[in-house]
């Protein structure tokens, strides 16, 4: 566990991932959305969705023929609302961000809209969706469905996914909330950095391939499973799965798309679902007014009295912005084995990572 | 502890309510509403949510002129498919059940709708109004703030209300998907029937006045707080705490109504608000093809392989329909000392509660 960190320019990670992206088919400017999405996980402090995936949940499965590289995203079925559209199992982050665009344009004039996609793929961070709707000052929310690692409240097997849901709202005069969570306690890579560093988990993290809960990350790893938010029966877990099912109709069942066990099958495409949603606010409210009474409401919870031996309450997304602050500042960093990986898949592909660390 | 139940046939329990309410000045096809909504909490087993609560909740604050009997409603901001209500503090089931079927009727046009209602009151079980939906195969989803009950993480102190989130699906041949869950692990009356059974809660379900998980009760209801869905920061209690905001943000904030603290204070008008939103399936995909999957998905959890020891997996709403056939076929239970408690308050009232138990 001597890992070193090195640091990077954001704009220097994103044209090698641009490059790479760009060197396996994908058009420019889609490789330079992905690009953009993936760095920015990295820049909010969520690596596990950043340029570490890279190889594994992109480049590889495009070398594979199991992502296509182009994403035509053709419209299955429109009205001035809704809109189903199909990335034909194209990139998720492409797919995902011209969705949410077209979302934003139709809410102007409808209000609110929701724009479902089907056969796609991995989507990086969900958050990056809902906090485009801020820039038109309306609400976001971006769901998406995702292979198989929770298990259901009595269950023992994976059946769903980590499957996130995100909203962002704008806020006057401070930080926008941005909510940007999976419906599992930890995500799998929590689990796995444990396994490596020769740690147990915190109980209730995930359960062995008998369903009981375990301290062991390899179990959980080996036929085991993830537990949904709450955890066991007696903190209501049932909760966390039922909402992780909700995620997964909305994005795979609503779009036509795979959900449950179906999705994400080893060797196959992954027909991955997603779910945005864009509110108008003005449409029920000054903006102004709305936005006032989050920043009271925020300020009220900032300030709420804190438990023993806490200092802070945090707002949803705080943690992050601070990140990006301080990564903006300092680069983004990336473990020196995340480079060597990097490096090794794009001396593959025919664009080694020549990035000098800052 | 020794406690009789007693059964009651739902329509004698409903004319009794009925009468009750219009006793007190609210017209009887308000009434009528309210009932229909306070018994359908009885029959599902949502016992809190019954007519347990017809005295404290609704009829003591009409009497007190904390809740207005008449429900008027009025349109604020309007479109297509979007509108704030003032519910002018009146009925929260009256306000909420004709804010939901409007969004219904508004669903049939626009395909996805959002109905806000400010100034309003609690309104019993969330689920009653997202289930609404699914007679014109919607999706329904219905939202609302309350009381602060529950502390941020990190917070010992209540700034939240347990916020429920419900969510209606239909499926094909088999009972609708229908989720109505706090955000709160348990609601405020679980600490309280452990309080009165001497009997300690579970650990991680509330604090006490300093911020610390406690099994006692009494600290609990003493100055201390409820725990958010997840519980602890290690369980990643802040997900709960997060989503407890945003279901204040879109029904409080939204609407115009309180929020946060400001909710629901005390000896005065509660300025409780709602959320309500039908999305159109058919918009999305073929009604049939997407209830065929509904019934895919839920068949495919119900047989997942179940954890050592379960012998079953549950689906949202399962044991509220068994309670419902169940209760239908036996009666509805009544606790004695809650039919003592509606006979003291009905005496006052002029309404003597005088049904016959089956």
């Amino acid at each position: 566990m001597n890992s070193q960190i090195l640091r990077y320019r954001p704009e220097d990670l994103e044209r090698y991932v641009e490059c790479f992206l760009n060197k396996l088919g994908v058009p420019l400017p889609d490789a330079q959305t992905s690009a953009r999405i993936l760095v920015a996980a990295d820049l909010r402090g969520i690596s596990s969705h950043g340029v570490i995936r890279l190889h594994t949940y992109y480049g590889s499965r495009i070398q594979k023929g199991l992502i296509d590289p182009l994403t035509p995203l053709i419209p299955v079925y429109e009205t001035a609302a809704t809109a189903t559209l199909d990335a034909g199992n194209g990139l998720g982050m492409v797919a995902a961000s011209r969705a949410m665009e077209r979302c934003i344009q139709m809410t102007r004039q409808a209000n609110v809209a929701i724009v479902s996609v089907r056969n796609s793929n991995h989507f990086g961070i969900a958050g990056y969706y809902a906090m485009m709707a801020l820039k038109e000052n309306q609400i976001g929310i971006s769901l998406t469905n995702a292979q198989p690692l929770v298990a259901p409240t009595y269950g023992r097997t994976a059946m769903l996914g980590t499957n996130p849901i995100a909203v962002a709202i704008p806020c006057a005069g401070r930080l926008p909330f941005v909510l940007d969570m999976a419906t599992s306690i930890v995500p799998i890579g929590k689990i796995t950095v444990h396994e490596k560093a020769g740690q147990p988990v915190p109980l209730g993290w995930g359960m062995d391939a008998s369903g009981k809960m375990t301290e062991n990350p390899s179990e959980i790893l080996k036929g085991g499973a993830l537990s949904p938010l709450g955890g066991s029966d007696i903190l209501r877990g049932y909760k966390g799965y039922d909402l992780a099912v909700v995620v997964d109709i909305l994005s795979g069942i609503l779009s036509g798309s795979g959900f449950g066990v179906t999705t994400d099958p080893k060797g196959k495409p992954a027909r991955i679902g997603h779910f945005f949603m864009a509110i108008n606010i003005g449409a029920f409210r000054p903006l102004e007014d709305f936005k006032r009474d989050m920043a009271a409401l925020m300020t009220e919870l900032q300030n709420a009295p804190k438990a023993e031996g806490q200092t802070r309450i945090y707002l949803a997304g705080e943690k992050e912005f601070e990140q990006e602050a301080e990564n903006r500042a300092r680069g983004v960093p990336l473990l020196d084995e995340v480079v060597k990986g990097l490096d090794q898949a794009g001396r593959e592909v025919g664009v080694p990572f020549e990035l000098t660390a800052l």
